[in-house]
């Protein structure tokens, strides 16, 4: 339905962006997914089916299920499944040649979706983070090792769904192995970040990790949909550079949000970033800034005899440095790269306004 | 060297099955797969370097070479790299095809150590594992978060050698996807079995449990080596089948070391598995036995007002109840069962001997 009112909007005059389209595309790539997601959890031995159970939201820590709790959105599917309609090769009945290939490609938007959960899993243990999508982490609920067996399961159980494709089965397999490594090597570059004074970390070091951290799915589901839909390999490198971008402005602006929104959009508690230590823009822009709320801020974060100020003092320092304005150029300057080479992919006009709307829904809500 | 000894062999007169034969075989796996893991751990981030080349044996803790420290011994990779002789067509000239066929085979063969050593790193956290191979285990060393990424690294490692592959790329690709699944799933039923009391688990549940832990890397390794090397069907099967029992013969004699050895050959402490409540088999077998000895053992395990005896009084009623001697028969049987199904495989002599001196090997230090 979403679909055909997206293909009679022509490339030049896309479907409004904001308003309820991107919600109800994820409606719609939920319906798909959810089915999938659940037969493979239930695929699982007895106690990882529970496990998994509850971290998708389908379930209470005791297994019984959570009616009326918002269930998981699996924005990471529904990108892959948009993107399959890049493939598309008329624009006459484009709806329905996208509806085709979304069929198509749904095994390898699951995987995407589980390796996305993997990295999830294995990330709120590594962080000690005990909130996730506003529920207990599983770790918190159920302890460190079935979080790590979990993830491990999900990861498993992503391999063996790409191998049920056949065309594209072998690249599909390729990026996945790229995606996974470049998470990991993401992770371990962040985690050293931690280690190193803020002041020391560049915008640009900021940004190869943003890209290897959150970038890497974005472009996987994006590149991923489109490959197994049949596109050609300039839209899929188009679609690549799209995600890259959209990664490092989603991360951006989760960084804004965890110093300056009351609650997080993704259930963590707000000032996490800042607290870890981990490298977050604004913290990093108004230590580079170059004026004396900059000098401030370096002084009260560099050590000395006093203590460091409190948080909410500290935050206020990083606004009046410029860092949050900063922060929000880079951010805004990403998405108008990802929408740019979006626009550049040349896609049919449904999967391109379908797309614009999705990013912009990623960058509020992923 | 090695390979033109045991050629002279006929499947008759096999070569002696103790003695030096078996270590040289494994310094010769060492000196090919080492290479090549060295090398993939080359390509990870620095971080995730320095932890791994720890894990392995190959640096300390703070990166600094282990000069005289015992090398990690790819046993799983020998075995792979020697069944791949399985699929060598002619007798004559069957240390030059087996050679041929090994070197084929290695990035199968690193990409099977790379899996264990993913579960082997896991395993430790969830366990609590303080050692592995007689040293700090990496959490232990570096905390919980570097030893869950560097054990993700591990295996993204190993999709992305497996993907090197050519003609069996595939079928090796879907070796993995399943050996994985069954190392998660055997885990998971085993964290459930710990919660059992061992009175009630049957030596089949420990059996089902040590085929998943176990016997799936050994599989791995030799249905993978002999698949690469070009063998059918058949004699994958029987490689299959020899590597299911080789894998409860390991578990099952390991069980009793870790009771009876003054110190476990696998570098863990000793009574390891009896205090984490896991199902050793010794104590699952004299529960079973329907003595007096497995009544007063079940009576001490089963709760009531009185404290459980000490760990030596427990391992002295395991012992009287015939614990101990039932693990040892399940054990040898389960090596007979191996060597059967090996014999029944229908390999080159020079393959056969290897693949037989191997199996007794990895029984008695796996």
């Amino acid at each position: 339905m979403m679909s055909q009112d997206l293909s009679t909007a022509s490339a030049t005059a896309p479907a409004p962006l904001s308003g309820p389209v991107a919600p109800s595309l994820l409606d719609h790539a939920n319906e798909r997914a959810e089915p999938v997601l659940r037969e493979v959890v239930g695929t699982l031995q007895p106690e990882l089916r529970r496990v998994c159970g509850y971290h998708f939201g389908w379930t209470q820590p005791d297994g019984s299920p959570t009616h009326g709790v918002t269930p998981g959105v699996c924005l990471r599917a529904a990108l892959a499944l948009h993107a399959a309609g890049a493939g598309a090769r008329t624009t006459a009945g484009a709806a329905e040649a996208a509806e085709e290939a979304a069929a198509a490609v749904l095994p390898g938007a699951v995987a995407v979706e589980l390796i996305h959960n993997w990295s999830a899993l294995h990330d709120d243990v590594m962080d000690g983070d005990a909130l996730r999508r506003g529920r207990a982490a599983v770790w918190a609920v159920y302890g460190t090792g079935w979080a790590i067996l979990a993830g491990d399961a999900l990861l498993a159980a992503a391999h063996r769904l790409l191998l049920t494709l056949d065309e594209h089965g072998p690249a599909a397999l390729r990026l996945a192995a790229h995606t996974t490594s470049r998470l990991v090597g993401g992770r371990s570059a962040e985690l050293a970040l931690r280690h190193r004074a803020p002041a020391g970390v560049s915008v640009e070091e900021y940004a190869a990790v943003a890209a290897a951290r959150s970038s890497a799915l974005l472009e996987c589901a994006l590149a991923g949909g489109a490959l197994l839909g049949g596109a050609d390999e300039r839209v899929v490198t188009a679609l690549t550079r799209a995600g890259h971008h959209l990664g490092i402005a989603w991360r951006a602006s989760r960084d804004i949000e965890d110093l300056w929104s009351g609650t997080s959009l993704t259930g963590k508690p707000v000032m996490n970033g800042l607290r870890e230590g981990g490298p977050s823009l604004p913290l990093i822009a108004a230590l580079h800034a170059g004026n004396p709320a900059a000098r401030t801020l370096a002084d009260s974060l560099g050590g000395g005899p006093a203590c460091p100020p409190p948080p909410d003092e500290l935050v206020a320092l990083i606004e009046h440095a410029g860092g949050r304005a900063a922060a929000h150029e880079i951010s805004a300057w990403q998405l108008t790269e990802a929408l740019t080479r979006l626009d550049e992919a040349g896609l049919p006009s449904a999967t391109h306004s379908t797309l614009r709307a999705l990013f912009r829904y990623t960058l509020s809500h992923g």
